[in-house]
């Protein structure tokens, strides 16, 4: 599988908090965190639970940079 | 400074690709490798030059995961 | 400190509307007003409240034109 | 029309910067400049030009607040 | 009028799904399905309803390509 | 494999548009069309041709909608 965007790093899913539309996944990334918005269809569907591997992908253009 | 965006990791600049228009820098965070892409305008104001220590925010809203 | 956005106007925060995952803010610009949704742990991180002044900062990416 | 959008201001096309694939649109809004980047198929599309009075939309998702 | 984006394609409205913060409008588009998530505020604003027609826009840089 | 996000068509590319920071690619989905925007690096590591059956990702949150 190739995916069209420059970051890809794998994570590991370490909390989910639902809401009724829009649900905040935690991840574990090598030696840092991120976190994920998607709704809460899409968690259900992927069926994502604490412990999964993932793919965390976030394309370039939605990556701003700053400096001190 | 506080930044509303969950994902803030601090990366080095490690290369920049500059067009007429957009431009591509590439960073270094700790154990993995990201990209930006942002206007050339935007870089040249910033002064972004390689070696450079930079903040790397993206919105949780933004990253999209996969799982196989 | 340099942000690599195109869009960056200081802004004061007139209201703050928190759901469990998600939270609005409303903001007074100069002569308009704009809306800021994030998730509401980024805005108890900043420690967000009605009358602080932000910057409201957009990728020039994001910004769509429509011309009637 | 009405546009599914909290950020929607009136503008003025004060300068395009085109390229072969990617453009820059700067704006001016009442009390302040923006800046839109889209592909120069939709500005030719468009016919945008110099002058034209555009609506600037941006959803409240994409704006980020930073607070210093 | 005339809009800078790529992706312009007519939906009809299927559902909607209304948080406090947030909504989410299931669309119907010739031969397939798609979603929006909006505020809850720009939703009533619209007055959008099930049966509603509707432009579907979305910015070419928001489309990610997967190859298997 | 699952993905994390509300819209996912399949479609065919048709065309692509190559720069050197950006490309963009025409896509074929049943009953209409679609274009993406993503890094040249991207388009390269995917192999991406003409005549490709591809995934076409957009996270809900990307989709704006314009009611007449």
């Amino acid at each position: 599988m190739k995916i069209g965007a420059r970051n890809q790093i794998i994570g590991t899913v370490k909390d989910i908090k639902k809401g009724a539309i829009m649900c905040q996944v935690k991840l574990e990334i090598p030696a840092s965190q991120m976190s994920s918005v998607m709704t809460t269809d899409s968690l259900v569907e992927m069926g994502l639970k604490e412990g999964d591997k993932v793919q965390v992908v976030v394309k370039a253009i939605h990556v701003l940079l700053i400096k001190d």
